[in-house]
């Protein structure tokens, strides 16, 4: 391979995209790539440390990420983004930054999500204790044609990565 | 090369930084490197269209700046950046995230670069029309321990990049 790519991962908060992501690493380092994750917290508090959760907010920050995206994959290096970016229009900025840009949403129902989730955001969220949460309080706009749709609720994690795999063996993204 | 490197170039407004950078970008590209520049205009637009010129705002954007240069010469890419980061604690943050950091320092005087200016910057700065420009109305802290210094009144830029270009060979950063 001497193309970077992206595989944008986007869903509700606890979807499983932090899961994936680093089963997905591990899968690509396996095969010899170069592979940057960027995940929720840290890129946050690296990129947008003066940035709460509210829509403009989470625009702003979801832009540093893609325009960080770009640098990579022009430099032959494959990068996992892990990130809520619940907007539309905001993936589409994303994906007219970077080359090779592979959407996956990961599907789950909320009532899935809120079992999951440990950091109690959700329960905040719902308590009104915060404010601010815009994925739970606005509802997630669903990708309109990403890449590849994973379930999972009903699908294990490693079934999703070789999904993941698949898609990007059938874009010559990788051998 | 298998290894990156950041060679970080300070300096006040109009001493040479965005010149010296363009010319050792082309000269990295002729040796094979992959190359990345961080020039202060661009950066900004894309990392940090919200701040404006001030001492927090400027630190904010470098620290900024410096986690994308984290990133890149891990990946064997190398990285210039050409920003004023006109203070010392920063500039050793990002010196203390990035691995194989070189500190070039554009000296020149603040006359020679106010002559040179053509953003008008620092017109407005003197004359008060803008209170914000941290670079102008706050005197830089000159880097204490620079991997170089540059004389960028005296000294042609070409000379100077080639003293860039031989400080990287002692360090055996390039062939």
């Amino acid at each position: 391979m001497n193309e970077g790519f992206v595989v944008w991962i986007t869903g509700l908060p606890c979807s499983g995209k932090t899961t994936i992501s680093r089963i997905l690493e591990d899968a690509l380092k396996r095969r010899g790539l170069k592979v940057e994750v960027f995940d929720g917290d840290e890129v946050r508090r690296n990129l947008s440390p003066d940035l709460r959760f509210s829509k403009d907010a989470g625009e702003t920050h979801v832009k540093r990420v893609a325009y960080m995206s770009k640098l990579l994959p022009r430099n032959d290096v494959a990068v996992i983004v892990a990130l809520i970016s619940p907007y539309i229009e905001i993936r589409r900025y994303a994906r007219g930054l970077v080359e090779n840009f592979v959407e996956v949403y990961t599907k789950c129902s909320i009532e899935t999500c809120i079992q999951r989730n440990t950091k109690g955001l959700y329960k905040k969220a719902l308590n009104c204790e915060i404010t601010d949460f815009a994925e739970v309080q606005e509802p997630c706009e669903e990708p309109e044609n990403p890449e590849l749709v994973l379930d999972t609720e009903k699908q294990k994690p490693e079934e999703n990565v070789e999904r993941i795999l698949l898609i990007l063996r059938e874009l010559e993204l990788i051998g």
